[in-house]
């Protein structure tokens, strides 16, 4: 005979994937009206970076220890994609950002940036390849690496580092200086740069340091120092990056060709033991590009989108980016180039984010930064 | 001693070159303001298409004729380019479109359309190649046809043709049919297509008629008669063509992937001698696609040019398109994809108008078809 509340108990149990798949909705207040937070994948570990497939194909998302997965749209996290190199996974080493190739569909071609060993007395630098992402979405085939941040000179910090095309197709890579200060400032040196490479990791001929025996070719801007965020701005095509400054001093750039943005010797942060830098000069060096926009006290930034898609209005000709201390996502509002306004976004849900991106959908795609991590949906309210 | 009205004559010599440079301007009404026109240069044999070289470079012009030239921004004209192929320059046939490859800064390819002889008994058909254009401007390297439209059927008609890449990179190819009317039917012939191929010409695996033993892999759309414009929609990543009816039925389409556009069993034109079409069933019939807009009398268009530049507000939103037989250029005013306006512009130039691009100036340029054709840089006054 069957237990008195036997079918009631059986209904409930067969609905909890339904549930699951359905997250619950969270909302947040908003200047721009209440935001609506879903849940779309939990249990990621530390995961960094997502780039969405074309034709709703889901996305793939980066976990820091190593591992690429295939995410449905839906938030069906898939086992890991085979074919993916090994990273050097210490400290805030690991597999770091993903992008799709601009012509993806007709190449197929996924690049990743991560944490490769390597170096002298066990350090390692940030490495940048690609693989051709298999027809069943299951494996990268012929992966190669086609950028060695050299010397490698990392105990385990500050890798960057982010990826972006610009709409000719250069590959541009925003890279960590490794702790090692004073090399954002060697040009014989691969750290704490804006690099610009053409797709297969051959150097472009009008890069501004090409012929110069004393710098390497690769590099496109210098003076930086933990880059986290990258990104295409839609409305001038040109490559925006962020840096964490030390204590202080976060920033965002407009990299030029061959400008110097000033690390360490200009900086507003200062040491996290409260000293100041020893190399730095002041705020502003002559000779060294200001940032587009500083942030005093740091968020501890990472990733960054340019949002210009019709579905949230209110988010035209805003710039979102995650914050890892700050624990929330920043809004900033644009005038062209000028950021007129700040607001800080979701910090009841004292998440550190990792990341953010638009997705071809409008919603706001966002990963939070934890052994548990989480991969979040985030939009407006009508 | 001098002749007394020496010196004024001498003068009014050298100034010649500087009142060529500085064109005159001359003004045409149109509904949207007065429209300023500048001859930029003359003396072009049938001059088909242009193409925008970036960084202020100028552009290239292709000459029916078989020359391919650089033309500066101010109107200087190179002399030939060499390294340009052989073409079959007979009738409507010769060397026709020009595109640069997506990302031109990287590899430099130029790619050609242009008939191409060599058929059974003397014909022609349309062939594509791609080469690489020197650094001073002078010579494109390694030609290669990377397309052959087969059968070759043309007599010297209709062989298209304009190139257009997608935001995926694919190539559209939009072909005539050689005045071979059934063939645009006959899946196993490339007249009267429009093609899609990978930019070394090879065929992507999702197109409509991959694996079918009774059809050319390439084709996309069929059903065209002689398509002459071609254009990426910028508002909706869409390809759009644009083809020449006979007497009557010239129309706009936006071809979508192994659909019948008709041609010749659906038309709303008659003969050139006023008699039916013979195989015409009327101008709509079930299973094929109707035209997103048509001209019941034939302007005969060539070119078209979506305006998305913030230059003229006024045009923004609006579709130009060149006309040879109605000697005017047109322009379309859209709202989404319909087209809600029509209005006939520079009629009084009596010029017959082969190609319209939106230049990155924001400016439209115009190439007029004759033995003595010009490049035409079409504004609104303030």
């Amino acid at each position: 005979m069957l237990p008195r509340f036997g079918l009631p108990v059986l209904c409930l149990a067969a609905l909890i994937p339904a549930l699951a798949a359905a997250a619950p909705e969270r909302e947040f207040p908003s200047e721009e009206g209440m935001l609506s937070v879903r849940t779309l994948a939990e249990g990621l570990k530390h995961p960094w970076a997502l780039a969405f497939l074309p034709d709703g194909k889901g996305m793939l998302v980066t976990e820091r220890p190593g591992n690429l997965r295939l995410i449905s749209s839906e938030g069906q996290v898939g086992p890991p994609i085979s074919g993916v190199p090994q990273v050097w996974a210490t400290g805030q080493g690991g597999l770091l950002d993903v992008a799709l190739s601009p012509t993806f569909k007709i190449d197929r071609l996924v690049y990743l940036s991560f944490a490769e060993g390597g170096g002298e007395g066990g350090t390692a630098g940030t490495a940048v390849g690609r693989g051709q992402l298999s027809a069943d979405l299951a494996h990268l085939d012929d992966f190669k690496v086609i950028f060695r941040q050299l010397p490698k000179l990392s105990n385990g910090y500050h890798f960057g580092s982010r990826l972006v095309f610009d709409r000719d197709g250069y590959l541009f890579i925003a890279l960590g200086e490794n702790n090692d200060r004073l090399s954002a400032q060697d040009l014989d040196k691969l750290q704490g740069k804006v690099v610009r490479i053409l797709p297969d990791g051959q150097v472009p001929k009008d890069n501004p340091f090409v012929g110069r025996k004393d710098a390497r070719a690769q590099i496109w801007s210098f003076g930086h120092r933990n880059q986290q965020g990258a990104a295409l701005n839609p409305w001038t095509g040109e490559i925006w990056t962020h840096e964490h400054g030390p204590r202080g001093g976060d920033e965002i750039n407009i990299p030029k060709p061959g400008k110097n943005y000033g690390w360490p010797l200009a900086t507003h942060g200062i040491d996290y033991s409260l000293m100041p830098i020893p190399e730095t000069q002041g705020k502003h060096v002559d000779g060294m590009v200001d940032p587009h926009y500083v942030w005093e006290k740091s968020p501890a930034i990472s990733g960054m989108a340019f949002y210009d898609n019709p579905r949230f209005n209110a988010w035209q000709h805003n710039l979102f980016i995650g914050a890892l201390a700050a624990q929330s996502l920043i809004r900033l509002k644009l005038e062209g180039d000028a950021i007129v306004h700040e607001e800080r976004l979701l910090g009841p849900l004292n998440a550190r984010i990792r990341d953010v991106r638009q997705g071809p959908d409008g919603y706001l795609y966002l990963l939070t930064d934890a052994e548990d991590g989480a991969l979040l949906k985030v939009g407006l309210e009508p």
